[in-house]
């Protein structure tokens, strides 16, 4: 049996468990809101923390605020943005859609331990109240998007960044190393002119590359804050210069260049912002399917596919068919792809609901963005540390296949004519020979030109 | 510090924490794929100890297996399948694409834990081993779609079809109660001529009557099973009549009408199955979002909005503005909602991705759904108790905003031609009067005639 | 110069081009909606006039027009039943999203049709009023989804479910033809066990055979017609009978069982029917993904990629590369595949945001449904023409590749364990040897087993 | 009867009709794709008549075709470029996923009217050969590509961003108009504290800012080209400097900042360009959807909706309501929003699926991308100019529907906290009576503190 305690809101009084901080609003959640497990992400608790403490802190520099209760609230709202508070926040996702329910769980959280800390009696909201001190100043209107914000550009600078450059490195890396292998190229899945390895891996780079760029682009409208807009977005009960500051606060804090959103009403009644970053993700997604997807197919074998790499081997990949391995990395990267495609039109459905002041599909929007961005860095990081790095050519089998491919026809066009070369392609097809022998079998070539255009080593680059 | 035992696979052995029992290649998907947090649904937990023990019956019903290993293998599956050892289950949904890992953290679990039955030694796999007794006539490719399967009709049948009929019939009852309320009716937003409460709500009923047969069309594809396929659909390694024999026992354990699917080519490499009743849902979330949008706009206000209803007040619904109180039940339903249509289409483009046998997306496609099936299922039962069952007609509200409306003038158009109830209805607008008024001065009919014809009582229904 | 003839709606009057029999609510419409380029699809068009034909009938049958009135609408909207009219229906798409606009142009093109027949002035709307008389007893609000779904399931029977069985068909006699080809089996793209070819392609016959019915189930819920809902599903203004008259005239006409609709205000406030068809084509998007994307797969080369099969050579392949050929018609087909997803995305949000009494997003969504079964049926025609009927098997290579296989060991470990089968598959992928070799290196499995145990013709089914 | 003409290419002789310039393989592709009517847009074939020109134009510069052929084949470019040959490419989207035929459509019908214009035999590829010379130092793998780019880009600058400028600034002018009107603001479609009407439309203001930098991000990602690249990447074929060369041409008819893409690897394998100004459309559309969400239900009535603003009248709203007025040019809007969302999905789901060298969806993209596009920018202007230019205040309501708010007690919470403040607008809830009935009734404020406090003028921003 757990013991509990009695906290009250103005529906009335509610026991809530003992050892815990929350008040009778969370506690009217847990018994409203039964359904499905998906609590609000641990990134945007922090993010709660980090805005209780940020608005304590910028009421005490506008004198609007005791000192003291400030400091304390600033001082366990610090404990919330730590995630040490983590187990006081129960509420799931499908709540009420501004997120008041996980504001006022902030609130009563740091409220009640606000005044543990004052020495005072959990639940009394005396000397430190939810919502005329902790909430001071806000609204869940404009809290909760700033959260989204705060909790989306840390996720993207910490973790998806990082997560990015390392797989672009690792496989700039391999393109490096394999710039001088040269392969068959394949367009529409059929043989085609030939490239090197490295190049193959290049385009892959240059993806990342512009996968950054576009998650940087994304990033700088997550910067702009919507506190200080309370309500609707006039900022009505704060004072001003309380936008300002806070939005100082928490660029202090979190070392990211957050600024007070210049259109407030904009940052409480449209979430563009989330559905602008949920789309670098999807982008994103879209090149770790290509890059995830071409690399099992090279890899794909070990005897019976194109097997021009290898992949590492990481664990057994068959409960009936001993000995086998599988690109199971490649197929983690793929299925968080699909997540996170279908993840944006969540996020894109429920950015278009807002009605007049307020879009109320703000959790389920944060909770998918917050979601495609972990398991896209995490997938970039696994992959890279257990597939990428240990990817090796099958030099011999990546030749043969080469050599013996139809397409090398394509340098005599330039000499004999599309419609000759075409003619040498059709009949080595035909008669299962190679472009040399019926090259000089039709006349169109002597066997010296032949052999001075057909190189592949020069079919990788333009020729003067 | 936690103790371990060593365990091994063909890559070598592994620590392993001795309070659990799953084995080494469990232990490694954990070092191989850190990727989220998300790990398989315990409904597909228990599917997999439905298999395992279905599987050791039929192993042993065909003499394929020592009784008593097969029994005991029962015994420690049947643990599994009443989410006893789900504990036991740490591995994320970011794995294999074929589900090998859980699969064979299924095994390792069940063969250990029968181990422990029989007195011999964790870790051993004597006398039970998890490839060749637990896993036996079974591969991953047919054992984790079968998983998917039994795991989705099982929670389509005791959680979703009940939840569905919950709301459906809650909202029957008002179509009921409300049957002689005449209000005004709108399309394009717009003033529209009258109905009654109970039809407009009738057409929700209607909604879900029809979803529920959807969901009954898509659930009867769940029922046929891929076991019995083994490694790539044709059987090897089982004995001919494995695959009827485990699909009875699947039915007669679950009370589901399984079999074992015709063709098994098809039941590993694409899931189509589940892109069906993934679509059920989606149509389904496309329901529940006009229910739940109608309804909240009916219950807009209390005083600047439509006001026709009055929903039922749960909670505090601002932490700024003292007294409001906002539709929350309807908002927690239409971010479900968006969800699942994000869902669905992560698991179509899953579903599209097979390659040759088999198909590797299998854990994001059963994560999705059965996420979708629990949360649609979830918020119709809250949405129910929270929010339909105490709806309440605003009698006056509804009278007044359908007195004034000018498009009752509809009943005159077959009485005098649509030009002229046009004009009546254009002056009235532009003079702020009645349309009694405007009739009259007019001159289109006489005073009797309209209060004959223009009556909202006799235009909820076609007239003889 | 275009003549023009003055039309006149309750707006004002409007210049008409002379020889065009629309009036002035269309040509308000063609000015109000500049947007893009796509017009209502002809199968809609063929609908509105099945149902002005049947309206007319219904309502001389209840004595509701002048019997010759009703004649002349019925005989002028059969020819735009016959699409011989549609030059005069030149709206988009992107209008009034209750469909009003396309509904008075049909209204407009019957009443100035049928006042010429009749002998009567061009846009006097007399004898024949297309409000009065051509759209008596109808409201947009029910004739447009009436006509979404007239059109809809015309086009689901006439043309999808045709090419669907042809293209059914097509693998069915392959996968006959195929059934002794004994070839390497592929799970995660590497090599697996073997099965037949055929067996490969009885998983795509099962696959449209699933779709084929969950097609038809679809189907059924195109049936129930909106139409004698009239404005807002009460049925104002049309006689009692009306619905179920109209219902029998259009079965009658179009030869399918249509009914009229139980309930009247979810036909024109919810189009779940449409998503659930679209759902349908989006399960067969996913399905013919695969099919498509494995038959190009398979036939990858012609040197250096699989090459299990031949593709028919339709066309050059390429500008630059001489004899290249390609599988575009796999290219075709996904290509529609990727559409039908993405229309279906389109459908389902739209079918989400019906309010009240009516969804605004009709066009959209007929618009979408009909282009996915337009270009899935002709796809599944052009593939089965020009690429399934002419797939030839590569005998030689098919025999090559699963020979070389390592996974033919999996037909040893119920003899021998899985652990030491294992060992014998390793070592020959280390040593680049047989598993015929390294199994008696290793001394588990004597010659005589071997080559009994391991035969690939016994390894395509269950043995006992 | 149509005359016609024989062509040729490597698969043998074909009628051509007489009067088309398109060859052999143009007529091919007619045989073998007969799937939808979907022609590729006209901005694409605009794209390859300036592809065509440019290359012609590199090719002489560096002495690599003869000048007067090169100079000829620019002229027939030109004529193409400029749109006058639009009927001479008759080919649909549906076909090689390269887009192969669509440039042998091109170079086809360039070499016959170049031939044409230097008075030779058409069909006799002399002295004009539509690969040799049109096609030269270029593949359908990159000049493909090429023309998507030139062509979205085009679209983007010329059609898109000036119309999303005219919606911005005609929203910009209601805000400044409406800047003195003070309104009930609605949180989660409930009364909430005021704003005036200006604040309210000045967030769809900021909301298009965005979007116009959304869009000029993606912009960019555009003008770099694959021109130069050849058939798979590594320029085979190409002069040293064609690209670069290629690439000014471009530019300087364009008057685009086109370069060659610094990747050619990926620019041919991948379009996740593509991708991003197909996201940068997606999240236009959910802004877009809100603003014309908003608007409706803000006109909505006349007389029992919201009412506050007027709309536009620009046509008969209903074929059986008469006088009827809808938001029509807010559905036109939300469809085509919609619509924009799906095509989002397809082109999403077809940049994934590139395989090594080459992404085979190029036509669906771009279809999808230009569809876009066009809808987008035309339905701003037609919104812009049948709508929101004409929008209209209606003060009265809006002032009595502010007046009623029991909202307004917010300004109260700061000076007599929250929970008391909640007590006076739960009574008057209750009571059916004013704020300032039950605030002094209870005594929690005076009668002059009231009046100075609950001032809606004061609470439309922050407050000293």
């Amino acid at each position: 049996m757990t013991t509990t305690r009695t906290e009250t809101d103005s529906f009335g009084p509610l026991e809530v468990p003992s050892d815990k901080y929350w008040g009778a609003q969370t506690q009217r959640s847990l018994k409203n809101f039964k359904i499905g497990g998906e609590t609000m992400p641990t990134p945007l608790i922090r993010a709660l923390g980090v805005i209780k403490r940020s608005a304590a802190l910028a009421n005490i520099a506008l004198d609007n605020i005791d000192p003291k209760v400030g400091e304390t609230i600033a001082a366990a709202a610090l404990e919330v943005a730590e995630n040490k508070l983590d187990d006081n926040f129960p509420l799931v996702v499908w709540q009420t859609g501004s997120g008041t329910q996980s504001n006022m769980n902030a609130n009563e959280v740091i409220a009640n331990r606000a005044i543990e800390m004052l020495g005072g009696e959990i639940g009394s909201k005396d000397p430190v109240h939810p919502n005329d001190h902790v909430n001071r100043s806000q609204s869940s209107n404009d809290t909760f998007p700033t959260a989204m914000h705060i909790a989306a550009a840390e996720e993207v600078v910490h973790r998806l960044v990082p997560a990015l450059q390392t797989l672009r490195n690792a496989l700039n890396d391999k393109a490096e190393s394999f710039k001088d292998i040269i392969k068959i190229g394949r367009t529409h899945l059929q043989d085609a002119t030939p490239l090197t390895l490295g190049q193959e891996f290049s385009g892959y780079v240059a993806q990342l590359d512009n996968g950054l760029r576009r998650v940087d682009n994304a990033l700088q409208a997550l910067y702009p804050l919507a506190q200080g807009g309370t309500a609707v977005g006039t900022g009505l009960n704060a004072k001003p210069g309380f936008a300002e500051r806070f939005a100082e606060e928490v660029a202090s804090f979190t070392k990211l260049p957050f600024v007070t959103a210049p259109n407030k009403f904009e940052a409480l009644a449209a979430h563009d912002a989330m559905v602008e970053i949920s789309g670098a993700l999807n982008t994103l997604a879209a090149s770790l399917f290509k890059i995830a997807n071409d690399i099992r197919l090279l890899g794909s074998g070990p005897r019976s596919g194109l097997g021009e790499i290898s992949l590492p081997e990481n664990e057994p990949g068959s409960s009936i068919m001993p000995g086998k391995v599988n690109p199971t990395q490649c197929e983690a990267m793929t299925m968080v792809c699909t997540q996170v495609m279908g993840n944006h039109v969540t996020v894109t459905v429920a950015g278009s609901q807002g009605h007049f002041e307020l879009n109320v599909f703000k959790p389920v929007m944060i909770y998918n963005v917050l979601q495609s961005i972990r398991i896209v860095a995490d997938a970039c990081v696994s992959f890279t540390d257990n597939c990428v790095v240990g990817i090796e050519p099958n030099r011999e089998n990546i030749a043969g296949l080469m050599e013996r491919s139809l397409m090398l026809v394509t340098a005599l066009a330039p000499h004999i004519g599309y419609d000759k070369a075409t003619e040498i392609a059709k009949s080595a097809h035909k008669n299962g020979t190679t472009l040399r022998e019926e090259a000089l079998r039709l006349g169109y070539v002597s066997a010296e030109d032949f052999d001075r255009i057909v190189k592949p080593e020069d079919m990788v680059g333009p020729k003067a």
